[in-house]
């Protein structure tokens, strides 16, 4: 496939402080006069919604971690073949808050079912549309989860209930991923302030896309 | 993992009469002293079930291919770890109505998505545990779907609704299959009377089990 416009993701543990950050990427975008897309998985897709409750019901503690790989893969593809693959073929930049590296570190890692075993399934769901950049923002996932905890706007979901010691691990994934795909994924000190977060991001953007 | 039981999957086209032959095959079984599970996905597994209302449902018309084959994949996967896995464990016979074959003829072949591409998928679903011996029902697509439309009390789902062309291609992936694992897949003709069919059946589980 031909995929004109620029496909950059964003990584890092929870409470990294992504979501702020990339909002403001995108509007500097816009006022820079690009056509950019935002979005997250699932982002507003019926069908990756209907498998995203599956994944995210408390209820479902029985889940296989393999069925839960498969289900994020699943989720994947259908937001990617509705939305991101159509805006990269008008031209848009696109910008995604996690992608196929979380399910890597998450469940690859993480839960312990191998990098490459989760990467067979998820080279099928993406099908060749790699991102182009991804930004990891870096930050302990201590840190990370302290700050998750004073924030009670946000909705606990099964994924919540995992210790310390698995973010820990998703953590490593990630520092794994990074050796293996060192001119894909750039680093940014997510525990600085947001607005040198972002003036950093914006600068790793700028030099390879503006 | 040491897999105690047998595990016997059933395959063919929509309308070859495995369901009936299958529960005939079950109760011999039972006759026989044997302990026994008759499944097929998704098995009465809640997180399984509701996978499959998800790709089953007539109104989900945009559903990509490749999400498709991974929601299958991934129902697999939950109704083999909370069902098959522990009947083997527990010396059961398994007899399983459809199984990893079935996406690999209707996704990978017919759909066009590629044999080796489906198996990646389905490879991390069962995760080593592929089917001592599986039976296919040998008929032509065309006289299944006849014996289909004939039977009224059957549901529709998003998938009646494929073309004979359609059905003619899942036949030739069968066919495929049948070529690339000669050991494992015997064929029955299933165009003949039910009670013969069942007892060929009989007599392939009896050459290799009993």
């Amino acid at each position: 496939m031909v995929q004109k416009g620029q496909f950059i993701t964003f990584e890092g543990p929870e409470g990294a402080g992504k979501t702020t950050v990339i909002q403001e990427i995108y509007h500097r975008l816009k006022e820079d006069g690009r056509n950019v897309l935002l979005t997250r998985e699932p982002g507003g897709i019926r069908i990756a919604e209907k498998i995203r409750t599956i994944i995210l019901d408390n209820d479902h503690q029985e889940m296989d971690a393999r069925t839960e790989a498969l289900l994020y893969a699943a989720a994947r593809r259908q937001h990617l073949a509705e939305k991101v693959i159509p805006a990269l073929h008008e031209g848009y930049t696109v910008l995604c808050d996690r992608f196929v590296d979380s399910s890597l570190a998450y469940q690859g890692y993480a839960r312990g079912l191998g990098i490459d075993e989760v990467w067979a399934i998820n080279a099928f769901a993406i099908d060749g549309v790699m991102p182009d950049l991804t930004v990891f923002f870096d930050i302990d996932p201590e840190v990370g989860l302290a700050r998750i905890a004073k924030n009670d706007q946000r909705e606990e979901n099964r994924l919540d209930n995992e210790s310390l010691h698995f973010h820990r691990n998703v953590y490593e994934g990630y520092q794994e991923l990074i050796r293996r795909y060192p001119d894909r994924i750039q680093l940014t000190d997510a525990s600085l302030p947001k607005e040198l977060v972002t003036e950093n991001v914006w600068k790793i953007i700028g030099a390879q896309f503006i």
